[in-house]
C-alpha cells in the first residue's frame, strides 16, 4: 500500500456509535487526485477484503478486488467497468468458464473489430453491465450529429463500459462492505455518461447487492441504455436447470428461437453445434414493483435469485448458449432498460431511455445465493405469488425487424 | 528519479561561462536507450521543472511535465505526442474544459471508431497539433498503394500525432527552459515522418514558443500536413470575446458557417444546441512575414497573441464552438499548412505540401499571454500595422466540395 | 527479480545426472499463476539468458529475452507473440532495417486501421508468425456465425498471433537452452487456437530450432493457417544475393511479379519506387519429407538455411521488396501451411487447413547459420541433391483470383 494510502485508510475505533459509523474508507483510484494504490488489503472480524493487480499476457495490470464476507466471496474488476468476475459460496458458484481465460485489460479490446464483435474477446465475467450509450447489437444506427444533420454510426456489440476502466474506487465498511466505483463514458460531442456502482454485502450475509446510479453530466439530453449482463454455467446450469421468473410475455428474439419457445425456460446439456436461443421477457411485479426471478439446478437445491424493480428495469433477456463445455456452456439472465436489438430497433419499439442534461436514473439488483432446496422452494414460492393467476403470453413468431 | 537519470541530470555550475552554457540536459525517455524516468524534477532560481506519471482511470501510465517559469505555468504531455494541456498565469488561463477529463492515454484511443472519430475521446488539450500523415475530416481519400495502384483510404479525424507517445524527451536549460521531444510517425508502407519539438520560454518571461521540425525519413515524397489545434475556453473565451487578426480573406467552411460569416469574429455566450461554426482565413504578415493574431476577451484586459509564418503556416481555421459549458464551450484558433477539410479536397485545392526523401521544414509560433489593457492594445495596434488599408475579402458563401 | 521469480529457479547440480536433466527452469510468465517477471538474467558457461523490459515511446512494457548460446544471439519477444527480432553471429545478421524503429507493443496496434494493415505499424522482427486464425491478405472473407448462417468478416493482414502477449513463458536449459512460450488466440464464438513454441539451440551451436504445437481447445472443428514470416535485409540481402531451393514450381502471385518471374531467385540492389514481388514456391523434399532452403549473399560466403517438412508447410513465400534502404529493403522466405492469399482464396483453391476439437498439429524448422563460401557451398549441394533431376514449373501467369 502506498503511503498516500495509507494516509487514507481510516479506521475509526469509535465506542458507542451507530452502525453507520464508517469502519474503513480506503480510497483505491482516483484519477483526479492522481491516485491509484497496487494492493491492499483489510481483514475484519471473519471477512477480507483484498485488492490486487494482475500479470501475465493480456491480463497485465488489471486491478481486481477479491471481498469475503465471511459466507461469499466475489471479484470486482475495477478495470472492467466494475464488472464481477464471479460470486463463490461453498460449491455453489455464479460465474461461468468461458473459452477467453484471462481477464483482459481493455487495451487489449478492439470493440470494432470483427464487425462490431469486439467484445467478445474479453467476455468471461459472471456479471458485465452492457451500455452506457448503447448495449444491444452492433450494426448502424441513425443519429443526429453536431452540425445538427443526420448521420450513421455502426454501433459495437454491447458498447462500452465493460471495457473503460474505473476513474475513482472507494471501499467503505459500515454495517455492511462497500464496494464504489465510478466508470466515465465520455467523449467530445459524444456522450457524458457517468455510472457510479456500489457492490455491498452485509458480512455472513448470502445476498449482495448492485446499486447503480446512471448520471448525464451533458447539459443536453441523451439516449443510454443499461443491461445487466449476468451469465452462469455450472453448477447452476445443467441439464434439467430452470429459469423460473412470474411473466407476462415471451418474445423469442428471432425465428430460430421461436421454433423452442415453448421450452424456453428449461435447459439442455451441452450440446456441441448449439446455436444461441435468445427469448426477450416481460416479467410481473409484486405490489411495491419488484420482481423476483431465479436460475435453479437441475434437483432445485442450488440456485440464484434477482429481485429489482420492474420499473427501473422492465426488460428481461435470456440468453441460452447450452453449447459444448470448451466453446462456452452459458445462460445470461439479463435485466436491462431495452432488450438487446440494435438501438435503431429499441428507439422505434419504443423502449430506448433518456436521461435530460444532468438527470440521474438508479438502478439496483438483488442477488441471494440459494444453498439448499428449502431456499429454492421458497423462492419459488415466491415467484408464485407474483404470477399468482395472471397468464403469461408466448408470442410464436419473432417480431418483424427491418 | 532512476539512478540512470542520475547520472545523465548533469548540473553545469561554470563560473564565467557565456549565456547559452546549458545547465540541465536531463533525457527523460529514449526509446533507443531503454530509458522512460518515472519522476523527476528541478528548481531553479525562482522557477521549476517537474515530470511525473498520472495514475487511474483512462490516465494510467500518462507522462506530464509541468514547467513554471516563475510567470507562467505550462503542462507537457509527452505520451500525447507533446501536446501542451494547459498555460497557467494567475487568473489568466489558456486551456478549456473539455467533457473529456482525464488525459486519456493512447492505449485507450480508437482512432478509427465512430467512423473515424475517434480522436474526440481523448481531446481536451490547450494544443494538440494534427497531423502529420492527414490533419483534417475522415473519410476517404484515394493514394498510390504499395504495389503502385489507386487505392482508397478511410482517414480518420486529425491523424495520428497526438496520440504517439514521444520516443525521446529532453530537458535542457540554457538561457530559456527547453522540453524538446521526438514523435515519430512510423509504419512500414506508410510514412516516416518524424516530428522534433522544443516547447521555450524565458524564466519569468510571459511568453513561451513552440518550435517543431517535421522530417521525412523516407527515401521517397511525402505528404504531410500539421495544424496546430489551440483551444480556449474561459476566461478568454466569453460573451463578447473576440478573434483579432489582419486577414486577406474569410471562406466559411460549411453552409451552415456562411449564415453567420459577418460576426465571425465575435462569440457568443454558452448556447445550449450550437451548432460548430469553422471559418478559414488567409491572414496577412508584416515585410518579415510574420502574422500576429489574438483573442481578447470582452473586456479587453486579457488575451493570447500568436506570432508565427505565414509562409510555414499560410492557413488559419477558426473554430467556434460556444455550446454550453457542460458539452464544451471552446475555441480553436489553428494556424496550419493547410485546412482542416479532408487532405482528398486538400490535395486538389493546391494546399496539400509535400517533403522530399529526407527533408526538413520547420516551424514556430510565438504565444504571449496579455494580462492586462495595456498588453491587449499594444498588440492590437501591431495586428492594425499589419492589416495596414488593405482589404477582407469575405465569402457570403462556402466552397463547394464534391 | 521477484521473490517468486527467486524460488522458481531452481539449479540442479546433479552429479552424475543424464545429459537431459533440466539445469535451469525459470518462469517468466505465467498469467495463471499471475506472475511476469520484469527482470531475469541467467550465466551459463560461455552462454547466458538475459530477460528485460523495454521503455520508451511505444515500445513500453515490451518484454525480451537475449539468448547468447556463446556463437549467436538472438530476441525473443513474449510480448509480441514471441516473434524472434533479430539473430546475430559476428557480423552475419537475420534480421532487417525497417522504417518500425521500436519493437511496438500490442497496445498500440490497431489491425483493423487502414483497411486492415493496421499490422505494418508493428512490422520490424527477422521472424513473425502470420496467423492463426488467418493469415493472409486482408479483405472480406464469408463465413458461418455462430446463429448457423452465413456472414462476411474482413480479415486484417496476417492475422493477430504477432500481437498477441504470451501468457505463459519458461526458460529451460538441459542439453540445449529452450525458450518457451503460450500464446492464446482465444474468443467467445471465435478461435479457441493455442500456440505453444520452443525456440532451442546448443550453447556454442550456429543452429537453432522452432518447433511450434498448435492447438484447438474448441470443441467444433477450426480453420487455420500458419506462416513464418522470415525477414532478412543485409548483409544477406544484396545485390547479387539469391534465394536457393529445390523447387517444384514456381507461381507468381499476381501480374506485376509474373514479370519478373523469369529471375526470381535473385535479387537487386535497394531500388527507390521498387514494387514488391510475391513468388508461391512449391519445394521439393527429401525421401524423410524434409526441404532445405537457402539465402546467400552475392559472394556466396554467408547465409542461412531452413530445414523443414513440406508435409507441416508444403507452401513457400518469397517476398522481394528490394526497396531503398530508408523504406525497408527486405525479402520474406515465408514457409506456411498456406499462401498469403486472403482465407477465402487459399479457401477454394484447397490450401486451408483445419483442425478439429481438441486437435493439435506441430511444425517445425531449423535454421542454420552459414558464415563462409565452405558452409554455403554445402548446404547448395544438399538443396542440388534433394532437386536431383527434377524440373522447375514456371508459371508464366498469376493465377486467376476473384
Amino acid at each position: 500500500m502506498s503511503r498516500l494510502g495509507c494516509l487514507l485508510s481510516v479506521s475509526l475505533l469509535v465506542l458507542g456509535s451507530t452502525a453507520r459509523a464508517e469502519t474503513v474508507h480506503q480510497v483505491l483510484t482516483d484519477a483526479s487526485q492522481n491516485i491509484r494504490v497496487s494492493h491492499w488489503e483489510h481483514h475484519g472480524d471473519g471477512w477480507s477484503i483484498h485488492k490486487h493487480e494482475l500479470r501475465g499476457g493480456q491480463q497485465e495490470g488489471v486491478d481486481v478486488i477479491r471481498v469475503n464476507n465471511g459466507a461469499i466471496e466475489f471479484t470486482v474488476i475495477p478495470t472492467r467497468g466494475m464488472s464481477i468476475l464471479e460470486v463463490k459460496s461453498g460449491d455453489l458458484r455464479l460465474g461461468w468458464d468461458s473459452p477467453v481465460k484471462e481477464v483482459v485489460h481493455p487495451k487489449f479490446i478492439h470493440l470494432d473489430s470483427r464487425g462490431g464483435l469486439g467484445w467478445l474477446a474479453g467476455f468471461n465475467e459472471w456479471m458485465v453491465r452492457c451500455g452506457l450509450e448503447y448495449a444491444g447489437h452492433p450494426g448502424e444506427d441513425r443519429f443526429i450529429n453536431n452540425t445538427g444533420d443526420e448521420a450513421t454510426m455502426d454501433l459495437t456489440l454491447h458498447g462500452k463500459i465493460g471495457n473503460i476502466p474505473a476513474s475513482e474506487v472507494h471501499v467503505v465498511v459500515d454495517e455492511k462492505i462497500r464496494i464504489r466505483g465510478r466508470v466515465d463514458e465520455r467523449m467530445f460531442y459524444g456522450t457524458q455518461l457517468e455510472l457510479w456502482t456500489e457492490i455491498s454485502t452485509t458480512p455472513g450475509s448470502n445476498s449482495f447487492t448492485i446499486s447503480d446510479k446512471i448520471t448525464n453530466r451533458a447539459a443536453s439530453e441523451q439516449e443510454f441504455e443499461i443491461i445487466y449482463h449476468a451469465n452462469h454455467g455450472p453448477p447452476l446450469l445443467e441439464k434439467g436447470s430452470m429459469f423460473v421468473g412470474p411473466i407476462e410475455r415471451v418474445m423469442p428474439m428471432n425465428d430460430h428461437a421461436a421454433k423452442s419457445v415453448d421450452k424456453y425456460a428449461t435447459y439442455a446439456a451441452p450440446t456441441p453445434g448449439f446455436v444461441e436461443e435468445v427469448y426477450c421477457l416481460y416479467p410481473y411485479a409484486n405490489d411495491r414493483g419488484i420482481t423476483i426471478v431465479m436460475l435453479q439446478n437441475a434437483a432445485g437445491d442450488k440456485g440464484v435469485s434477482f429481485s429489482y424493480s420492474v420499473e427501473q428495469l422492465p426488460y428481461l433477456t435470456l440468453w441460452k448458449n447450452t453449447l459444448s463445455k470448451q466453446n462456452g456452456y452459458v445462460t445470461g439472465i439479463e435485466p436491462g432498460t431495452n432488450f438487446p436489438f440494435n438501438r435503431r430497433v429499441e428507439r422505434e419499439a419504443g423502449r430506448l431511455k433518456k436521461l435530460g442534461g444532468g438527470e440521474t436514473r438508479e438502478f439496483a439488483i438483488e442477488f441471494e445465493l440459494l444453498s439448499d432446496a428449502d431456499a429454492v422452494k421458497k423462492t419459488a414460492n415466491q415467484i408464485k405469488r407474483i404470477q399468482s393467476d395472471r397468464t403469461t403470453k408466448v408470442d410464436r413468431e419473432a417480431p418483424k425487424i427491418d
